[in-house]
């Protein structure tokens, strides 16, 4: 019954879950091999950039992340309005709307900025490293990115998936 | 009675907050005149990287006002609630504080890291500029920050002002 295929879902993505962190696990690993030789070969300003880079790489991505999916939760909040709703709830909704776009804005630019810091990493790192070694590097960043947009996707497939099974489990009590 | 004296701190506010925009006006403006002089100076790569942290600055600080202001809103529920409150609601608290603290974490070491590029940024400008061009830029930088946290205040304590009188209003109705 329905219960069983949900709790199979759920199965399913917790497994998902466990090869993604031994993912994440690998990847990180990749990334201080990088930095190892990066701090080897570079000056101490541009280890120092590499690092400001990665440092704020997972940040803004979370940031950007975060900031949709409550946009997309006001948004559909908007949406699914009726008439029982007072003008009091709407307009604080169309206010978080406005606030939440304002802020989407702002850290769609600071990924934009991020973006042109990678490269200029990468031009940095392009004087000292072998071409395996700047393959790595490219591997790890654009896996690092990926990596948590994935997770992000997983938890809340299963959080939906757990909410969804408490409430069968509730109405059948 | 208690309207008026509100009326009348309101008034003030507003007053203060025209004060402060033609200061930010006038910061903007000094901002235009040192990057118009960077721009001439600077390498492209220089000016590059003048620009991206000026633009990163100020969603930087929102980003971190925004997060404090959530965070700060979030622990005085927690704080507020009583023995009505259900399970439920208190959890839902206590995971939107945990998610907000990281969050704010996240922001404090993007800050960090954007005054590690300011005093990066410095470095380069002071091969360049005069030093009342190089005094013009540091002024520039600070007040940017500090009339977006200025201004932050004031609009809240407009909105607080506001809703105590539509409260009274109200009330007396």
């Amino acid at each position: 019954e329905l219960i069983d295929s949900i709790s199979r879902k759920l199965q399913v993505l917790r497994e998902a879950r466990e090869t993604l962190l031994e993912d994440i696990q690998a990847n990180n690993i990749l990334g201080e091999e990088v930095e190892a030789i990066v701090k080897e070969v570079c000056k101490p300003n541009e280890f120092d950039k590499f690092k400001m880079f990665i440092g704020d790489l997972d940040k803004v991505v979370n940031l950007l992340l975060s900031l949709s999916g409550r946009l997309a939760r006001v948004e559909n909040a908007l949406n699914n309005l009726d008439e029982s709703t007072s003008p009091e709830e709407r307009r604080t909704l169309v206010e978080k709307q406005k606030l939440l776009t304002q802020q989407h804005e702002d850290a769609k630019e600071l990924k934009e900025n991020l973006d042109r810091r990678e490269r200029i990493v990468f031009d940095i790192l392009a004087n000292y490293l072998s071409e395996e070694n700047l393959a790595d590097y490219e591997h790890f960043v654009k896996m690092k990115s990926a990596l948590i947009i994935e997770q992000r996707e997983l938890e809340d497939k299963i959080k939906l998936g757990e909410e969804q099974l408490k409430c069968l489990t509730d109405s059948l009590q």
